[in-house]
């Protein structure tokens, strides 16, 4: 068994010595550490029309049977109108981040106020399933409509767990392969490094369900 | 506005028809539609002293200040050792995955006994920091030790939510810049497309701040 030690090749950052840090350089350091993150818009609409658009990294699968997305929301001591509208109308949508559309979904983390719709800020399309009270962003090539279920307040820092049931799931035509596999890398799909990076995707493997033995 | 449609160029699915596909077809897709995932191995130990190692796709940032992070744990209607021993002990390891050790770190997710250590099965080094129980994977660059602080169970599907606060984070010496920065693309860090698919990450931009205006 090895050692870990504080020697000239690892550095050890205690949880002392984190809390130490300035509060900016802690944010942007400890956004990175747990590696790339999915890349998402979340589109939402309030109960008076007006849209919002807000970029997402802390999407995560929560299950396929029935289909569930969760995503952490940051507290609520600002505005914040993407949590507002999804408690108001029930429903918001997941729209995944190409390549083309990097710079705008980015932008769309801007403080813009209430009355400014992001769609239209950052030059991005909103677009309307039949009945469903949230746009989706035209531009992306996975989109889906989700439903609130469930949220979980985390009393540690104030954050939340918003989970949703996806109601419509909306891929390019010929995308999904026989075995239900989507290739990623053919959709542009990026990751996102903390809050600031950009990441293209290139094929590393696909592996086979793994056995003992 | 555009309008989505059901057209030659994009495919609906409804969430009564994804509820009709066959499951395995189904958790293959919905696995894959929110994007590439952070890739890591979280390791454990039991109280006495059996180690275990899991990849896990589902790390997500909590906050910084305090540092946490969660991840989501599946159904333990089956034996799940991460959860037990972290139960056990209140402590466990979160460890990037890098190109080199891809395929190590999948074939974790077989279903090894009890008395197996997926460290010895697979061929990673466990490694230890005084005083604390939970074995760091050797050959990650980035290596956390985390203590539990909460969970939330999900009614939705019997998930969990497991939120651990970050009591010593391992980096390469030298690695982190003035403004507290990491360039994930120089550790050879890895994305997870749903449970199969790794990616490389290729550094697209690093984007200031944003700001309305």
């Amino acid at each position: 068994m090895g050692e870990i030690r504080k020697n000239e090749m690892y550095r050890l950052f205690t949880y002392d010595q984190l809390m130490e840090m300035p509060s900016r350089y802690r944010g942007v350091l400890l956004n990175k550490v747990s590696g790339v993150k999915p890349a998402n818009l979340i589109g939402t609409q309030s109960k008076d029309g007006q849209t919002n658009l807000a970029v997402f990294n802390s999407v995560v699968h929560i299950g396929a049977n029935p289909p569930y997305l969760g995503f952490i929301l940051r507290p609520t001591t600002v505005e914040r109108h993407t949590y507002d509208n999804i408690k108001a109308t029930g429903v918001y949508t997941i729209n995944q981040i190409t390549t083309q559309i990097v710079q705008q979904a980015h932008q769309t983390s801007a403080k813009y106020d209430r009355t400014t719709s992001e769609f239209n800020a950052v030059g991005l399309t909103a677009c309307y399933h039949e009945g469903f009270q949230a746009p989706f962003v035209g531009e992306s090539h996975i989109k889906m409509g989700l439903q609130f279920e469930e949220e979980h307040y985390l009393s540690c820092n104030d954050t939340r767990l918003v989970v949703g049931k996806i109601q419509y799931l909306l891929l390019p035509e010929g995308l999904v392969e026989e075995d239900g596999n989507i290739a990623l890398e053919q959709l542009d799909s990026v990751a996102i490094g903390g809050l600031d990076s950009y990441y293209t995707i290139e094929k590393l493997g696909r592996y086979a369900y793994a056995k003992a033995n």
